[in-house]
């Protein structure tokens, strides 16, 4: 999908963690020929973001671009901008995509191909950083789009992180549920259940992170779907099949709408 | 998967509804050879299961096999069996097999390939006339299975009803609460949300009527899945992030429990 670039974007690109996501940008940079040098620590080395940006902090060069691929971006500002000096460009991204698996052997070159990321910059974000960090993401292969903050982690906590959320739950509860019956719930797993399980072997690390960073975002969106739920539950039991009916016709047509997207 | 059969298993196969699963059954029991001859009336002729088995009756052979495909079984045994007169079989059964699409023209003969079919005999269910239909099941690519019917009817809340009763209603409040974010919900779907509403996109008819008729053990897995996730809420909102990591673990191992048993 993407030609290598005529000329690198950038001289040296130094990648702080090696995992699914690290790993694959480094293929992907390559691939591109989108920086002349690639240099990388593992993450383990570092600790969280803000811990990070602290250790970095005094070998960073004046006009270099820092960045982050984190899933939750407030957190991620409020974590690591009070560490950077002046003079270094700071511009959050999360590039929305990912697999269930996680580790340095999981990453692949065309992994954000087609995808989504979004650059997040702040009010104070040098125009030409700004810029370049997005000419680097679509060198990867991504579209970008570039979002408030804030707007970025409520729109996650709907689009991601709720879904993630109660994938977990329902993995857990069936197989809680499952007891004697166990080995037939895995069995049947056909019927919807498999979609959740493959989104409830994501990493547990980073989504335990996300869950305590964007707390505010998924308690709302929680409360919301918690009281449609319950909704759902009581027309179930007092036998109100058209309340079901109605729901169950207008998700078919957000379904269409997102094919019309060719996200699906 | 499935080499034509020497010899039909049946001479005649009568279809009452040629949508996703009886097209299906059709092209793939033409696929096998499983009958000399198939023919089929759309079920809007005839209505929901009890009242096509009240209408058919009279035209029924001795020791013909009535059987059907629906989602929930013992609320299909209770409607048909009082209709259906001594002499012949009835034999409830289910593939668990389907997609979001429905009607005639989303049927195609590999749909049962490899997937389960679970057959729930009665207790004096002729034993000539379940291999048969079991073997006519194998025929047309399933694999098989034998389940009481209540027994089904809880597996199948669980690992079916219960995630697609989530799956309409997260979309359902993802659409909600998008409001002026809701393109952007659309797009950045990638992040777990597309996975719901391929599920949510499934035939409302059929699924108004899978919740009406599994009532009692659709709302006891909900009211288990309700206090799970309560208690995931109230970890988020006290960082209790240690609880959320446990689970996480867990589900993960539950996925590769699945894949293990090849179903992934």
């Amino acid at each position: 999908m993407t030609k290598p670039q005529s000329s690198p974007i950038f001289d040296k690109i130094a990648l702080i963690g090696i995992g699914l996501i690290g790993g694959s940008i480094a293929l992907a940079a390559r691939r591109g020929g989108l920086a002349t040098r690639i240099v990388a620590a593992t993450r383990s080395e570092v600790g969280a973001c803000g811990e990070a940006a602290r250790i970095i902090a005094p070998k960073l060069k004046p006009d270099c671009i820092v960045s982050d691929v984190g899933s939750v971006k407030q957190a991620v500002v409020d974590a690591m901008k009070p560490h950077l000096p002046a003079g270094v460009h700071f511009v959050p991204a999360h590039p929305v995509a990912g697999t269930e698996n996680s580790g340095p052997e999981a990453g692949f070159a065309e992994l954000f191909d087609g995808r989504w990321t979004i650059l997040t910059p702040l009010p104070d974000s040098d125009a030409a950083a700004v810029d370049k960090l997005e000419a680097f993401w679509r060198g990867l292969g991504s579209q970008t789009d570039r979002l408030d903050p804030a707007d970025h982690d409520r729109i996650l906590a709907i689009t991601s992180h709720l879904p993630h959320l109660i994938a977990y739950t329902i993995v857990g509860t069936a197989d809680d549920l499952g007891g004697h019956l166990n080995s037939e719930v895995l069995k049947y797993a056909a019927g919807g259940f498999r979609d959740f399980t493959r989104i409830a072997a994501s990493d547990p690390t980073m989504w335990r992170d996300v869950f305590m960073n964007n707390r505010e975002a998924v308690l709302e969106v929680l409360q919301r779907f918690q009281e449609d739920l319950f909704y759902l539950q009581r027309a179930i039991r007092w036998g109100e099949g058209d309340k079901l009916f109605d729901l169950f016709t207008r998700t078919r047509e957000i379904r269409r709408a997102l094919i019309h997207l060719h996200q699906a």
